[in-house]
């Protein structure tokens, strides 16, 4: 990892009713990032489906698999044959009763290196997750992949600084977040932009404490719900650099790969000019490590 | 504390090189705070004089004084009068070789409630802090206040989001950022905005993380320094909602009262519906109070 650089690769894109659609149209992402000179590609939040979570449903539990498994085993070949590290999130199942809201990272030689697995779980109207996924237990992960120290976060870990903080520690270059959210229709006119806005400024925060950069990438689409009016995925992935400026910025309703160089000098520079990590007080922090209250 | 609201005011100002022109000013703009409704106001940074941290040099230890001592006394007096919280930034003598930057907090009926030692401190070109300030040994503070309860924190904690979260969990329904920023005038052309835009994202998503209102206010002027070409303090104060939403928001250069109303119903609804709190996994943030490395 001596490289000037590493070059990220994010895959918005929206999520069929079926599997193998899904599957096929990530690989061709795949391909064509790799054909931009992308080392590293994430794909979106269970990209293999749409967002089941907007409802209750013994059976969805079908979609899930092992990790590794069938789709890591099909995306090893793809990451082998381009020679690209691939982040894919996947519905893990683990054994009966233990399913988890997971990403696998495949390294460059088509090598499984590992998974993350989600730790913060949403439950809110139309993403209800904790009905679906146990918590992580594996903690914070960092994985040295060929191009690039890759920490792997999902979607809802985005609005929590100690994630962030907790992998950057780690060690990791870039943080990545494979992402599902969207705008409720009757809430869009009036709270789209701001929390669409709130999205990225939190994250944009990340990449400025952490001094790393940050690849956030998220589906596209309106899904309906047997439980409510649907959610409108948001897109809007984004690339940031290690003082939160945008290095490429996706649109609200396209299919699209962004894909970015990132300058390891920018990170050093940035470290060595805004050095938060020298003036850390870690024996003042115990009040985020215990429960709160009396 | 069961209003529907309280209101803040920041008093964005220039300090000048000597002390009492500084306090009369900063009385004044209470005054005219308080004219404007505000019960909570909050000065900037060691506002009672230039930004000394520009250099390094002995006599300026002289500038120091007790707190509580004869500036929270004058202030006392000022808060009693107008019924206002006034937070003052201040430079803390405790005794010969024990100096701290120290902000004060007076309730709104003239009683000193107490002070918060400023636990993150820089030392980078022109802001040589490390060698006036002992790093803050009290930990981070809440102050109940007639009006709200209030974190308080100083300039450079405002790039650790451990500070934020570490106060949020103490109760404050505020963080206020007394500051002391500028822009190094050989870098302000090329760096300026991007510099300006990470330092007001960054404590816009501690709004946003922890579904509070954040207040943070700077000052403004040219200040040159024996040792370099001085500073241009960037001003750009700011009030964000628990969403991250600017209630208001200062010019670069102009001295100003900014006054926001913050509505507790908007702090709850945000929580409500973005509901980071409940989620959190403070048995996984082990790695944020470690020793980094081996």
């Amino acid at each position: 990892m001596t490289s000037t650089h590493f070059t990220l690769g994010l895959v918005q894109m929206k999520c069929d009713p079926k599997r193998e659609p899904n599957l096929q149209r990530a690989i061709q992402a795949i391909h064509r990032a790799a054909d931009q000179q992308a080392q590293i590609v994430c794909l979106p939040e269970l990209f293999l489906s749409p967002y089941f979570c907007n409802t209750h449903d013994l059976s969805l539990f079908d979609l899930a698999e092992t990790i590794p498994g069938p789709t890591t085993e099909t995306l090893s070949q793809v990451a082998r044959e381009r020679n690209v590290v691939v982040v894919a999130s996947l519905f893990e199942r683990m054994e009966p009763g233990m399913f988890f809201n997971t990403t696998a990272v495949i390294d460059a030689n088509g090598q499984y290196l590992g998974k993350y697995r989600k730790m913060h779980i949403p439950h809110d109207p139309l993403y209800f997750e904790k009905y679906y996924f146990r918590p992580g237990d594996l903690g914070f992960k960092v994985f040295s992949t060929q191009y690039a120290k890759v920490g792997v976060l999902i979607c809802w870990d985005q609005w929590f600084p100690e994630g962030a903080r907790a992998t950057a520690l780690l060690g990791a270059e870039v943080l990545l977040y494979p992402t599902a959210i969207g705008w409720h229709p009757k809430e869009k006119a009036e709270f789209g932009a701001s929390q669409y806005d709130a999205w990225k400024t939190a994250q944009r925060a990340h990449a400025i404490a952490n001094g790393l950069f940050v690849g956030s990438v998220n589906r596209i689409g309106f899904e309906p719900s047997p439980m409510g009016e649907g959610l409108e995925f948001w897109g809007g992935s984004f690339i940031a650099d290690p003082f939160g400026v945008l290095l490429s910025q996706a649109s609200h309703d396209q299919e699209e790969i962004l894909v970015a160089r990132c300058q390891r000098d920018r990170m050093e520079d940035v470290r060595r000019n805004w050095p938060f990590f020298r003036d850390r007080r870690i024996e003042a922090y115990g009040g985020l490590v215990r429960p709160v209250g009396e």
